[in-house]
């Protein structure tokens, strides 16, 4: 591979200019072997969040992320697929997905990531559960797929940590929003992990990160044909962020809501979503021959309790205590309950999904530094939606803390984030299309 | 002073908002206390590249400069002036300017710079004086300046050590390119150093930096309107560089070039350059009372040897062999002295003055990195300038060097940087304006 001066490539990235695969892989390599220091690669990133990738750059930075550490290879059949959301507000869709589409065949090897700022994350979901161990080697790792159809698991070291160690300092240099850096980031992994089907829940909206669909359409275009590149079938869907998802935002809350959930009691825009999901990856797996097949399949696996039974399996394969499935005290608690009144009558016209997530870090159901310390047992329920009508001192929800200073504080502040006005408002759509 | 989050300023920026001077105090003053780190500093300096700076903004970046260390002040009379060069090749002005400007009474404090890449720099001229000193703590430099009228240094540690440190980041990470940060960069130094008046000679062309006129004169405003909030008056000269200036180049034929000129016997170019940016010097302060006086006062300091007596004095009151000024052999030495041939008839219609600057770094004539050492004696004389004719043999020029492989190197791309074509062309325009 030939020697360049990483100050000419960020030059010519900052010109305008394409670079090629090889001069990609020598940025990329000589970064995480020390050679190139964090300023010069937080340089380039801030370049190539005006220049943009290329399909080509984009393919050629997976490649290269994928490059600095292992992948997983699974046999063709069953076939192996994943889910991965761009990230929301009581989003617990992976906690129902995973076990419904393991318990009908497929195998499901899901790398997770945890929360920060204003959304949640699997990971620390899956943590509320006493005892889960979410770290493993890839190794343990592919060994808990094979043996129970699916893991549910953080990155680990060995995969993609090139992606590891730039998407963490993208995060500090303000060079998250591009879309041939955000592809690379999530192919990558999910490449890695040996997923041959993907299904990508990209969220639109207040709680997104991705405000409009013109710009969400762009991304899926990318990720589609990054996907396509490394022989990885991709389904994207766009779906509304403008409303927090189901009723539950905390991470035992929204456990309790997944379990709920696969115990027959679903929450019908979860259950619109999580049903889309996972009728993609049944079709783009083959494993269902049309989408009303896939429906009685993904219903069938609910009613029957499977998808449940399957859940139990994985909480005891990685370490968890079980028990919660029927003891909720079990997935932490909260001293303290506060209603959330509505001032005014009227309909809801927006929420702002955003500053809901950002007020329950308050109260530790999320966290603004990766170090912070999370509180299971605290969050919020939270009922209505756009369209929804209000009577003055009607229910929106109740905040669940321990530090009652800082659920008053969250109190004031999700009311705040609901708009309501007197005229009537249409309910929204929950998807928004798909590519 | 309120906190600000880094990454929150980066973001700003990057979406093109203004920052306001507390903020861009917050992120010089956080980042020379080392809470900033350089991969945030340099995401910032690239987003600054992208959406620029205003007028309000490159202002507060200046103070913020000046606020990272010490500054001199001077009595208002006699008047102080500086001179600044964006950078040449062959650009020898200030050996002549300075000991001119001071043997007609100004304080000249002049701040100079190295050579790197393509452009040689001041200080690295004077070095090749033996023994010859440009490195001095910020009160010798000033006791130096109010005993000689002038001293000639290198940046101390105590002057404006942000610049120093952000302009070493700016080199290793491509945004060295940005009107803004260049302003900061040049006047935070000419301001802090006690300058009130400044003349700026912006090069234009191919051995510049600023390739065209637009570019230039955007800059040039911004330079005046820089030094106009800190009450410094300043004056800009576009000149020419696409051609080398002189007949010289490299450190000791350039510092014999300088001597000759003070000794009665100066080149057409260097004489007009010279003298223009002298005039707006002694015009700028009230020492001269229009241009024929301003011109009389130069010719008078040359030819009766005063400015030639204030460089011996200068040499002498830091540490340098004054002997040189009639012992060349003293400003190093080149064992070969190999002729550049005309290898066609016709005039030269264009010089890739950067390309020659890069060939003589392979004689040591300049560096590539500040760490490489320089060859005093090694260099080209280089007499053709655009529009130039020239016979078939006949000379361009001459390397000096002492390796022969680098020597015959550097003649070959320096012929090649001269473009020979048969029809006539007429020769450029030297100065090109001013602001």
């Amino acid at each position: 591979m030939p020697a360049y001066n990483p100050v000419e490539l960020i030059l010519a990235k900052r010109s305008g200019q394409a670079l090629d695969a090889d001069q990609i892989g020598y940025f990329i390599d000589n970064y995480m072997t020390g050679n190139i220091p964090d300023y010069q690669m937080s340089a380039l990133l801030m370049a190539v969040c005006f220049k943009g990738l290329n399909d080509a750059e984009t393919a050629a930075l997976t490649e290269a992320y994928l490059a600095s550490g292992q992948t997983l290879a699974f046999p063709e059949v069953p076939p192996v697929g994943d889910k991965h959301s761009t990230g929301g507000v009581g989003d617990k869709i992976s906690l129902m997905l995973a076990p419904i589409l393991a318990s009908l065949g497929m195998r499901v090897p899901m790398i997770s990531g945890r929360g920060l700022g204003h959304t949640g994350g699997t990971l620390d979901k899956l943590e509320a559960i006493p005892g889960f161990r979410t770290q493993f080697g890839l190794r343990e790792f592919q060994q808990l797929v094979e043996k129970h159809g699916c893991a549910l698991v953080g990155q680990s070291e060995e995969l993609v940590p090139a992606d590891k160690r730039i998407y963490a300092l993208r995060d500090v240099t303000a060079t998250v929003e591009s879309p041939g850096l955000i592809t690379a980031s999530i192919m990558s992994k999910k490449i890695a992990e040996g997923a041959r089907h993907l299904a990508i829940d990209l969220k639109v909206g207040s709680g997104a990160f991705m405000p409009d669909l013109d710009r969400a359409h762009e991304l899926a275009r990318l990720l589609v044909q990054t996907g396509a590149n490394f022989g990885q079938k991709v389904r994207v869907l766009f779906s509304n962020m403008n409303s927090p998802l189901g009723l539950a935002v905390g991470n035992g809350l929204e456990m309790i809501e997944a379990i709920e959930y696969l115990k027959g009691n679903p929450l019908r825009d979860t259950a619109i979503l999580t049903t889309e999901l996972c009728s993609q990856l049944l079709l783009s797996s083959g494993m269902a021959k049309d989408a009303d097949d896939a429906i009685a399949q993904i219903d069938a696996a609910v009613k029957s309790g499977q998808a449940l039974r399957k859940l139990e399996e994985i909480i005891i394969a990685q370490g968890g205590d079980a028990q919660v499935l029927e003891d909720y005290s079990r997935l932490g608690s909260a001293r303290h309950k506060l209603p959330i009144l509505a001032e005014s009558a009227g309909y809801v016209h927006s929420i702002d999904a955003r500053a809901i997530g950002y007020a329950l870090v308050r109260v530790k159901a999320g966290r603004m530094k990766v170090t912070d310390a999370l509180d299971y047992g605290a969050g919020a329920l939270l009922m209505p939606k756009v369209g929804t009508k209000l009577e003055v001192g009607e229910p929106i929800g109740e905040i669940h803390c321990n530090d009652l200073v800082a659920g008053n504080e969250a109190v004031k502040l999700v009311r705040a984030a609901y708009s309501i006005r007197p005229e009537s408002c249409p309910p929204e759509d929950l998807l928004l299309g798909s590519l």
